[in-house]
């Protein structure tokens, strides 16, 4: 089993150019994980000539176009500007000549200073052995999740009335999360963390694959070393739409990440 | 004073080139409206071909790389796939050759059907009249905002401690809006709404310029037409940066748009 940085490894190519080989484990179902196609892209935008002086990732909007395919593809890094602060980039993952994943990468400096101000204390969750290790097989779930071999998500037993039938419907599933390779986290794995497993529609008694069109996030701060608590939760489903806005606190309470995404998904008729 | 259409209005070039005047009316200070200028956008990729069969847009993540100055523009999009639901396009605003702003937006097909389920009530508003319309020239600001004279924003007074000189710190602002021109809002209208002003850190005691740096906006629904409610509020902020957070509710008491930023903000020493 690969670790988070074998997983994202890239081979330089040339002019913002770079091998990438993606790895069947990061993957929900079939479907390469979208969070780790954002992190392979986030670390090839770090890796390109706007990353120097700019060594993290600060906001990335990714647009889901196609589903890529486990094995060998290409990330292409375009600088749009350099400045002073920050540094902003358009990056794409392409398969077989086509684009997969596009996104606007901001890169800047992060450092592990708290916030000046804060609205929201982290999810309040039971100690990390009291939640439910979510396993790669989820009973009844009807798919495998190879995701959760390589991200230990420790689900709150409160949320986890949907899968005896009885989803709370509050919109709301909480966990821990470590990487199971042994690293800390860092700007990019977050990314992985930010598009958690089962998506919040669970909770709302939809069972369905809920394929992500656009994900946002903002990495606030550099994470404290020792696990994440990610709340994920829905504001509204419509049109057969859904968004999701997960935040994410370090081990010493802070918010170090936040995303907002728009997925498709399938509701009763 | 033009309208909204007038002001978002273009000239198809071919080939998916769109000719734009940038209208100074829809400023903040010296700057152009981030939402006005992603509205711009969102038009193009409308009256794109990818808008064929997708009339509305969905979502939309725009970079602001540098601001443009009012004037000619040139809006470019190019399709990067056309679904049976979805539609999505790059759409990049460039003036004097270089990219100002680009954006990621999906295109879709809306309809005013209610949520299946939602999170959150309409933010608690007085009534239209019983708020303070926001003037071109706010007292105490140091700059006007042109924009107020195109955006009917009526302000919840007790949001306004921070114009008295004791912000509540709570990091929220709600206000009513309409166009000034009368129309109803539309999800190209409503990109404007979702950047909306004083930004949520002059309730923070923070009365400087607040860059955008990255801001996705999704359109949930058609409006009702009538007045909108604007909640706009933030998570954290901290080292340089804060996030805002806007939810739009219709006439109804349905979320018709929501949008997350990231801005750079400066901090008291």
């Amino acid at each position: 089993m690969g670790t988070f940085r074998e997983a994202t490894a890239l081979t330089v190519r040339g002019d913002g150019e770079f091998g990438a080989v993606l790895d069947a484990q990061w993957s929900v179902g079939t479907r390469l994980h979208g969070g780790y196609l954002l992190a392979v892209l986030g670390r090839a935008a770090c890796e390109s000539a706007a990353g120097a002086g700019h060594p993290h990732v600060s906001a990335v909007s990714g647009s889901f176009i196609e589903p890529p395919e486990p094995g060998e593809a290409v990330a292409r890094v375009e600088t749009l500007r350099v400045g002073r602060s920050v540094a902003q980039v358009r990056a794409a993952l392409v398969q077989q000549g086509r684009t997969r994943v596009e996104a606007h990468i901001t890169l800047g400096l992060l450092d592990d200073s708290g916030p000046w101000w804060s609205a929201h204390e982290p999810v309040a969750l039971p100690p990390e052995q009291d939640c439910l290790l979510v396993p790669v097989d989820p009973p009844g779930a009807g798919f495998s999740v190879p995701l959760m071999a390589v991200v230990e998500e420790r689900i709150d037993p409160d949320h986890l009335a949907f899968a005896f039938g009885s989803p709370s419907m509050r919109g709301l599933v909480a966990t821990w999360q470590r990487l199971a390779d042994g690293s800390d986290w860092d700007p990019l794995s977050l990314l992985v963390a930010l598009d958690p497993v089962p998506p919040v529609s669970f909770d709302l008694g939809l069972s369905g694959w809920v394929p992500t069109i656009q994900l946002s996030a903002y990495i606030r701060r550099l994470p404290a070393p020792g696990p994440i608590r990610v709340r994920l939760t829905a504001t509204d489903v419509g049109g057969d739409r859904m968004d999701e806005v997960a935040h994410v606190w370090d081990d010493k309470g802070r918010l170090v990440a936040q995303a907002t995404q728009l997925a498709a998904v399938r509701l009763p008729a």
